[in-house]
């Protein structure tokens, strides 16, 4: 829909014709505001809603098909077999440009029991009504998350805030995979200080189930009984109809585009979770699913093929997330991944304060840097603490977009005063400690 | 003492005697929290002293004189004049290498009734102390506070932490001085809607006593009656020993340095709030007093005396403030700074939320962003808003610091998960309105 509209705003609608189809029932809302829903903290689910179908009708002149599914792409008579769940009919609509926006599809292994009900993914908003309905409903007294991930930590808050007793099932080492064992189990700790249960390297390979419904996850190491289960085990780019037209996919798994969004196909374009980006950072081509990017690649897009110019010059693997009073934070490489990428490294992890540590509200904060041996690049960085850390990396992110150096990090012109930090604030104190680390 | 210390990690104290000569009481201690000392939120005036002389001589081996004033410079018999005044005597002290960190004095002009008691600065320490067992022993029930810059608003806070009813005067046309206009006057409301009263471009033209104690705050426009008055109107280098010994001050009157915080005069060094910074966006030398400047450069000629390298490349001129509930930030240029400095610039001003506007605790905050026409080259930001706003300036200024523009901020890889930032944080969407006013 960004891209939708952004063609729009240079193209009038005798100019342009733009539809949209959609399979499910929503367009424009937030994926990430489901686990907030489902938690309670989010009571409406149409504030979730950034904009109305109709809205795009009426005020953009984009038809926006609902229940609408394209099952096949054909590029030579540029024609989309589209799927109409309500009339329950086939039909071909012609092309000139395509956007590609498919998303993400979660991961769903084929474990044994796994179609039993009260095993639930949470992707699309439906499914986050439907599952905050049950909640209220079934008052289940146990869950189970599988996958330590984001997505999997912040619907383990949902159900602490709902008084559901939770356990959280991660296959790698601790949770948020994406942090360094070090920082991440610094999570783990967090989150058991939560009251949450956290079994670490441990593979679900199936769950008990008893009239269909789910009782039990089964993993290698124990038998977890329980009311309800989550996956959250990730998502890969939604590829299928693109790779099916012969729109080529990309080293990572997703659509492979220019900095421009364009696919390799001749007036297709692609957006979203199903792309890849480039990492700046790494030089490879990464698959992040993450509203931010799919916002901006879609405006790019929209942008271009409005006959505009606009680019998207890549991610630095910039996240954050909250757990109840825990913020935590990355860009940039870990420590493995630096590795991956053929960088020798240095590393230092500081303990400092979210404000001057005298005065009222001081937060801890920690603070991990990942620097490039001896030309002292900042290859990453890390951040747990509770309120006023999390946002902090965007810092790190900014400097890892330039190229910075810790030595020029050092000297960085951050505000200083004491509602806001001790007067070096944690992240120069985090470069000094990556100077001497790479002594 | 940041000098002291780096030299002393570089150098053992066989090799390299060092002292420190104090006009005070303290050495090593938070000047920015003396107004959270006198509102009451910091409770403990020893929690704002950073470390204790003694530490400093027996862990560090750094003679420290506190009560010995310097009163001057002898560069060619490489002596000083010190007057201790403990023992009531003058006696001279030789030195190889020296280091001038005299700080800042406030701005006190010389008006009627100037010296009356309850007039106060705070500057040093004592001041602080001083004012709060004033507070606590006398309950006045008014004040004024002269001067709306950082410390004044941050002094009005303590007043109304502590249930006195307070004025503020500033000669400007609004609070906040280093703000535009337009943000200076939301500023301006954020204050009464606290209750307190502010006057604006209203110069202070002498003070009513009685007994010698000020009854009342005499400004071009009216006459306020007081029980107390705090002198808020800045501070200027104090550069008099320096300049009395033939040490160079610049034109912006701050002691002039190099990168390395050499002065002009062969092995006296020179960091802190009498010393003149390089601004990085305007290019001119300026003064800014402010803590986290006077440690990196106090850090950056220790290292340099001890026999290292290190340089301080400058500043962009970020500040931070909070008043109860409200943020107010600023970096780089503002727009009448941007023209003073030649450049043509183009604002945008944007209303966000810090959180996505669904998830609870989202407050509102205001970014307005400075870019060069035609380039769209950074130049400045400003930021209003309630907790969570402010510390966001920091991205503004590593922006600032590495030269991006708009169009490359616009892009930037910053964190997004809704107890964070909309899918479009506030910073993005300010870059996006910077551009569409360049156009």
């Amino acid at each position: 829909m960004s891209a939708a509209s952004q063609a729009r705003r240079r193209r009038g609608r005798g100019d342009l014709e733009i539809a949209a189809f959609e399979r499910g029932h929503h367009v424009s809302y937030s994926a990430c505001g489901i686990p907030f829903l489902v938690g309670g903290m989010v009571d409406d689910v149409d504030v979730l809603v950034a904009r109305m179908p109709q809205v795009f009708r009426d005020d953009h002149a984009i038809d926006v098909h609902l229940s609408h599914e394209v099952s096949a792409i054909d590029l030579d008579r540029r024609q989309l077999t589209v799927w109409d769940a309500a009339a329950g009919a086939e039909r071909r609509e012609g092309f000139d440009q395509l956007v590609v926006a498919t998303g993400a599809v979660p991961v769903r292994p084929p474990l044994p029991g796994a179609d039993g009900r009260g095993i639930h993914g949470v992707q699309v908003l439906d499914d986050g009504v439907r599952l905050r309905d049950l909640l209220l409903a079934e008052r289940p007294a146990r869950a189970v998350v599988v996958g330590g991930g984001y997505i999997g930590l912040e619907m383990a808050e949902a159900f602490v805030l709902r008084g559901v007793e939770v356990s959280v099932v991660e296959r790698g080492p601790h949770p948020m995979g994406t942090l360094d064992p070090d920082m991440g189990a610094l999570v783990a700790d967090a989150l058991r200080g939560l009251g949450i249960a956290v079994f670490e390297r441990e593979a679900v390979t199936g769950f008990e189930t008893s009239d269909g419904r789910v009782t039990a996850v089964v993993t290698d190491a124990r038998t977890l009984p329980t009311d309800m289960v989550i996956l959250g085990l990730g998502v890969r780019p939604n590829v299928a109809l693109a790779a099916g037209a012969g729109i080529a996919v990309g080293p990572s798994g997703g659509i492979a585009v220019d900095q421009c969004m364009r696919t390799r196909s001749d007036g297709v374009w692609a957006a979203g979770d199903c792309v890849e980006s480039f990492h700046r950072v790494s030089r490879q081509p990464v698959v992040i699913a993450l509203g931010t990017h799919a916002n901006k690649q879609g405006r790019v897009a929209g942008i271009n093929i409005g006959g505009g110019y606009a680019t998207f010059p890549g991610v630095v693997g910039t996240a954050a997330t909250k757990v109840c009073d825990y913020e935590v934070a990355r860009t940039g490489l870990n420590e493995a991944q630096a590795t991956a990428a053929g960088f020798r490294h240095v590393s230092a992890v500081v303990d400092s304060t979210t404000r001057a540590g005298y005065y009222p509200g001081s937060n801890p904060i920690k603070v991990k840097l990942i620097a490039e041996r001896r030309s002292g690049r900042l290859l990453g960085g890390q951040i747990i603490g509770r309120e006023g850390a999390g946002k902090r990396i965007d810092v790190i992110a900014t400097a890892l977009w330039n190229e910075m150096t810790v030595f020029d990090m050092l000297n960085l012109d951050l505000s200083y005063a004491p509602p806001f930090s001790g007067v070096w604030d944690p992240l120069l104190v985090a470069a000094r400690a990556a100077i001497r680390a790479g002594r």
